[in-house]
């Protein structure tokens, strides 16, 4: 074993070379075995193994500084920096290792990361520090294909002439980052593996400039031959001519070559690109055939690879199944997603429309103000990302779509606290969201009302936001749902206690504080499904709140959400006080199980309903 | 005069061609009388004028459609389609014609412009359901070399390949877009236009190529030519390896090259990337030698070109007086816009500092996530842009620099309402920005406050945002700035009466309230200085607000601000009521000089001191 004698990577750095074939072997090892126990990124993980140990070995991590784009390609970095042993007793887990970079747990790491595009500028930044130092030392960003598609990332490249002498771009490509490769990037990239390395290429280049004639049609030559020219002599030119220095195609699972070509790049003045070729599941037999299945995974068995299942209604299920019933009646319809077609259950739409269907790749606000020229042209879109990933575009969502008053109707998956921790939280939007003039933001408490509001939005023709946690409401009733009405809340069920109000989902909390409280305290709540945060029915708000205490519950921060609309519909009318149920909006969300989560905050039924019935037996003074 | 005749582009294609340089002369004639009297974009539109003549003439738009990305060098398209008579008699006065392209002013406008980046994207979208239709019409966007680093034009080019197959980018490239050309991109541009036209480039090439000797060692020599044939052989290479057909550099002041040029690229299946050079300021000689004191006016004299200078304080100048004199005492301290040195008051900075002022072009994100790896490498950047561009990077902030408290500034210039519309108003960020954990949020009332507010941000060493309205606070008074507290606001007057709370520069407008309610009512007011919308001083509205209205005055919505801070402080206290003035969240707030936008929302003094004395003579019942 030679990764237990590894607390960090001076100590790799220390290992005999010979040795680093067994260490790739022993990290993949304890990358399997962890991840099938706590859940977390296995395929991204085991390709870029021997990449990661070659970093460490030949720069000097953090006097050098290297960052992870997405950051989910980061555990054998976090084993080789000292947190081997968090990393498998508690990775993912509440108070445990995070699954993703942070500079908070350790000085390895540079910043936040999370989501895409963002390394390059970072590591920028840092070289130009670097550069302005004098210092030697290097800020290296390891991005994948699909990262490198995202807008952040291209206009950190196209920033890098200036200011990258010092930096070096690690091009992660295992052509799997997105559903199927899109873009004109990924088709360079496609063209360059396909012509070979680097130096059979010069070599066929040379062939086919020696066999050019030598007379005057030679120009109509060039012109045929063009292309093919291009992918042969310059296989980065794209990178070349924004100013980087290509190196590549390196296959990124041989230490030698890896080894070699660092060891090579130190020296040079950057901005440098090297581009590697890696394949995501390497070693795993289960998750190299199934790429896209072992991506991100909740925990699988050890030996078969078997992943459980949940066959349960979901959010994301019952979203695509509305979406194909939306699109049967109406050809219009069409779905826009960026790089979330399956994650958001657009998968079947994809294979029932394909030429509905749009997915561009990591670039969210082009996803935005491409569903906004969809619209334009009297399409239907219908855009579906996750809710931290929308963050990315809240601009165009108001530039390209509300204020020209497209018909676009996005579908916000993901919104609400999830395991992945603050990064991927989708809990922060409807501050934004709730203050753009004419958009309509929704949040059904069940499966069957998302298929109702996705109709709504759609005869409402103008725009909407439907926003939805992750996972199942865990409904199961089967009571129809009540015809939706603009701006109007649903009384689910009417008491004369306390008016719990709740978003979404959470009208399942509330009814289960509801029978807590009706249990212990005798009362009887209304509980309220706000449906609509945006307008919001401020009328009932007012109405129910005479002489009773008004809660809110909901999965976002206690800032521009449903607690915001609540005391702002209150502010001026006579109420029996308020309590709100969220997340904190004055401190970080960390990660970890929802319900740990919950727990931790005081978001269980049993903690909401204590609460309330503490309020219940003191009552203030207020109330008029 | 051919103008006139001309009431939509069908007039235009019917003129005989031999008028179209005659008509150029005239549009530019009205073009500047009208831009000398009602301020607006003038350097842009005299470079525009043969392209758009080119591209009505060619094209039939509305049925082909036609996209300015950002906007502001429409106006010839503006007075070609029918709104000539508006354009000259209210361009940018309230009630009057936008300085914008605006799909609910016209059928000829597609949606909004007013931000960069976003006309590929949504013409991409135009042209994939042209595509699906089967359609030979075209979606045309025009966009400057400026926009075209902005990352969503950079993943509207990265997605073309698929479905842009009617999609048309003219590159307009004028090379002023930023005050100095940065990035990659700018880079290729210019070795394109000094390697000359394309059939000059493949003479070159031609002769190169059959100068090379027929021995072994040609694939050093190929090496050693790389970048000449580079350059020489494929122009327009990096948009031909994204899936692009380019064809350029044409005369963007030719109208026979642009005609023949349109006219050829017609029958192209797309896409096709055509690159323009024009020349801002074109046929006004005083534009043409200050292309950046042109840019954007507020009116000047037709004759002499002089520009009424505004010698009196403002808000930017302030800050790039207080930056100055960061930057003298602290070595570390950096500066980053986005293309916006000189509108934030950076100049100065930038001749002071040269190695620490970075200006990024137009990528707001990228500006955002450098500045995190400034910070990261010890440096404390202060990011300057516009408040309604930061709303482009909101998520990079929360990501890249709230996440992991790196200490960035964030200087918001504008924000506020603005002339030039719903696409400028910097009023939408505070929902989003008040529920950033760990986040500062400031406003200072005066010039003098904002030099303190950035040293006590310098010294806060935390994520910090301090925003501030165009123009000045007009507050001449010399009063010292009482020491900054965190979270604490400041009375600035302290009376019996009604409470009034202002954001920043309101201060000045609850002051002449205050003296307003004096007079009518005999009432001393309150006057509070808010200065933290994060931490919001919320001890102090609850102290202040028992038995007395509290009033909230902000130059931003009535959501997630200073209105929103307010009504949650007294949610659960006594309070003897509120009011709330800014700008209503619910409709959007159009174009206009500013004295004008707050008549019309009833945001001048009288406006709301009328408003508070009602409701003072006719109080209600619900205060305890």
């Amino acid at each position: 074993m030679h990764l237990e004698k590894i607390k960090s990577p001076a100590d790799l750095r220390s290992l005999p070379a010979g040795a680093l074939e067994e260490l790739a072997g022993e990290l993949r090892e304890l990358v399997i075995d962890t991840v099938s126990r706590h859940g977390g990124h296995l395929g991204a993980n085991l390709g870029t193994v021997e990449l990661t140990i070659a970093l460490h070995r030949v720069f000097e991590i953090p006097e050098d500084r290297l960052l992870f784009d997405v950051g989910h390609q980061a555990y054998v970095h976090k084993i080789l920096t000292g947190r081997a042993g968090e990393f498998a007793a508690s990775l993912r887990q509440f108070g445990g290792c995070s699954g993703f970079p942070a500079g908070w747990e350790s000085r390895f790491d540079v910043g936040a990361a999370g989501h895409a595009g963002t390394a390059i500028s970072t590591a920028l930044g840092i070289s130009a520090v670097m550069m302005r130092e004098g210092s030697s030392r290097r800020a290296i960003a390891v991005v994948g294909d699909g990262s490198l598609n995202n807008g952040i990332s291209l206009e950190g490249l196209n920033n890098a002439r200036r200011d990258g002498r010092n930096l070096i771009v690690v091009l992660n490509d295992n052509k799997m980052s997105i559903s199927e490769n899109v873009g004109g990037l990924a088709n360079c990239l496609n063209r360059i593996i396909s012509g070979g390395f680097y130096n059979r290429t010069k070599a066929a280049a040379k062939r086919l400039l020696l066999s050019l004639p030598r007379h005057e049609k030679i120009h109509r030559v060039i012109r045929r031959f063009e292309d093919v020219l291009k992918s042969l002599i310059l296989p980065g030119v794209v990178f070349e001519e924004l100013g980087f220095r290509y190196i590549g195609p390196i296959n990124g699972h041989s230490l030698p070559d890896l080894l070699r070509t660092f060891e090579r790049v130190k020296g040079f003045e950057g901005p440098v690109l090297v581009h590697v070729l890696t394949e995501k599941g390497r070693g795993c037999e289960f998750a190299r055939l199934e790429p896209e299945r072992y991506h991100g995974v909740s925990g699988f068995d050890r030996e078969s690879g078997e992943i459980p299942v949940n066959n349960g209604p979901t959010f994301s299920k019952a979203f695509g199944a509305a979406m194909l019933k939306l699109a049967a009646a109406h050809r219009e319809v069409t779905a826009v997603s960026a790089a979330m077609l399956g994650g958001t259950g657009l998968n079947g739409f994809a294979d029932a429309h394909p030429g509905r269907c749009y997915d561009v790749g990591i670039a969210e606000e082009h996803a935005v103000a491409f569903s906004a020229g969809l619209a334009a042209a009297g399409m239907r879109p219908v855009c579906a990302v996750y809710a931290t990933f929308m963050q990315r575009a809240l601009d165009c969502v108001y530039h390209d779509v509300v204020l020209p008053r497209f018909p676009v109707i996005f579908a916000l998956d993901r919104a609400g606290a999830v395991e992945d921790g603050p990064t991927h939280h989708g809990i922060y939007d409807l501050g934004f969201l709730r203050a753009m003039p004419g958009l309509t933001v929704m949040a059904p408490r069940n499966e069957r009302e998302l298929d109702a509001m996705l109709e709504f939005a759609y005869v409402l023709a103008s725009p909407v936001v439907i926003r939805y946690p992750r996972g199942g409401s865990g409904d199961d009733s089967a009571c129809p749902v009540p015809p939706l009405e603009p701006g109007r809340a649903e009384v689910v069920v009417d008491g004369d206690g306390p008016v719990l109000w709740a978003m979404g989902a959470e009208t399942g909390t509330a009814l289960a504080v509801a029978a807590l409280l009706r249990q212990r305290c005798g009362v009887d709540c209304t509980v309220i499904n706000a449906r609509f945060l945006a307008p919001f029915d401020a009328e009932l708000a007012r109405r129910r709140a005479q002489g009773r205490l008004s809660v809110s519950m909901e999965d976002h921060v206690l800032s521009g959400g449903l607690a915001t609309a609540l005391s702002e519909a209150l502010e001026d009318t006579p109420h029996g006080g308020m309590l709100h149920f969220g997340w904190p909006a004055d401190q970080v969300i960390p990660h970890g199980g929802v319900a740990d989560l919950r727990r931790a905050f005081g978001l269980t039924p049993e903690a909401i309903a204590a609460k309330i019935a503490d309020r219940l037996s003191a009552p203030r003074e207020h109330t008029t």
